[in-house]
């Protein structure tokens, strides 16, 4: 078992080799490995463990009734698959799990999880921190994908950075190439939304910072529209 | 302390009354009562304890800098907010809750929840199911929302019904109206989409029936705009 590998994931975040090595002691475990293609879980599946990738890479895929396959994401070493499901009311898979290489595999039982959960406080507070910030990453793509004109994903995208930076003099760490590309548009069309703010008296800018006129309506364009 | 009301908790669901009593037993708790529009939390607030609601309502809300205010959810006996907060790596309330009518909280502070899943497998249990039929919920309302096309959205539908009924017959429990509702559509946009469908071969219908016909290119329709 590699210890050093397991230390860098993470669910044992934080937990020293040694002590990984004294809490996995005894504790029912299946390492595996999957040759290049060979599915490591089909769709519709029951998950009765988590998986974390020792070596290799492994793709999420839907698969078509005719074989047509869609890769949906690629996980690497230390990621981790099936964590969100094995405690859920529904816990099959929601999609295909193969390997994209060569890839070793341990799988860790939902027992096993409950296990290291009350021998480990640290291990308990990496797994929920892992499906918590799931789902705050969730939430606010979510939030995002309601957004739907780019006045809205301007006018979020300015809040969010007032209250990360504190100020209403927002400085800008992405060019304008990449908010536009961020916001899903061309670079000009930007330019065009942002130059009709600072005629409505929303906002003004220059170089790399945007000021905000008026909080008080960008906040309206965006619950009211909730 | 109300150990019946909390028995009827998602947190403390299947835990026996006495058992319930037992485990808080020792724990550092804080119950507390709020009156008709106090605020509970400010948006921003550390969340250092997961709320139980054990009588009255809560609203959670958006507050605009020029105060006003945005309800986005309202909570009912037995509901819980900061679960999803608590362990995530940015934990501070993403929204002001407040006091909708007199209303009586029980705090469990972040130090007795650890405590709890370490005396209790099936309060660990309830805890790790709550979040990751969330992270559920959201990754579904998440592809919707991806589905911009009245045919991708009847397309969605149908595949996710096939799933369920395993059978290429889908039997509707919704009226037409009921679909055109969900599909955010009139009535009469759903219903030239369907013959649309049924004249490219796709479908065919009936009554609260609906055939698929070709299900290869239904799945085409979402997996290729993915």
């Amino acid at each position: 078992m590699s210890y050093s590998k397991l230390s860098k994931t993470k669910l044992f975040k934080g937990i020293e080799e040694n002590d990984i090595e004294r809490l996995l002691c005894g504790c029912s475990l299946v390492q595996k490995s999957f040759e290049k293609d060979e599915i490591i879980a089909f769709e519709g599946d029951e998950c009765t463990s988590i998986g974390i990738i020792l070596e290799g890479m492994v793709d999420i895929k839907k698969v078509s009734t005719s074989g047509k396959e869609y890769t949906i994401t690629t996980l690497l070493p230390g990621d981790t698959f099936g964590e969100a499901v094995i405690f859920s009311s529904s816990n099959f898979f929601p999609a295909t799990v193969v390997a994209k290489s060569n890839t070793t595999i341990l799988f860790i039982p939902k027992d096993t999880i409950i296990n290291l959960s009350k021998k480990s406080e640290k291990f308990l507070h990496n797994f929920l921190n892992i499906l918590s910030d799931r789902i705050l990453l969730l939430n606010s793509k979510l939030k995002e994908s309601t957004l739907i004109t780019l006045r809205q994903k301007i006018c979020n995208f300015l809040l969010e950075e007032f209250k990360k930076q504190k100020s209403l003099k927002i400085k800008l760490s992405l060019s304008k190439q990449e908010l536009a590309e961020k916001f899903n548009v061309q670079r000009p069309s930007l330019s065009r939304e942002l130059i009709k703010m600072r005629e409505e008296g929303l906002i003004d800018f220059g170089g790399k910072e945007i000021w905000i006129k008026n909080l008080e309506r960008i906040e309206e364009y965006l619950y009211e529209n909730a």
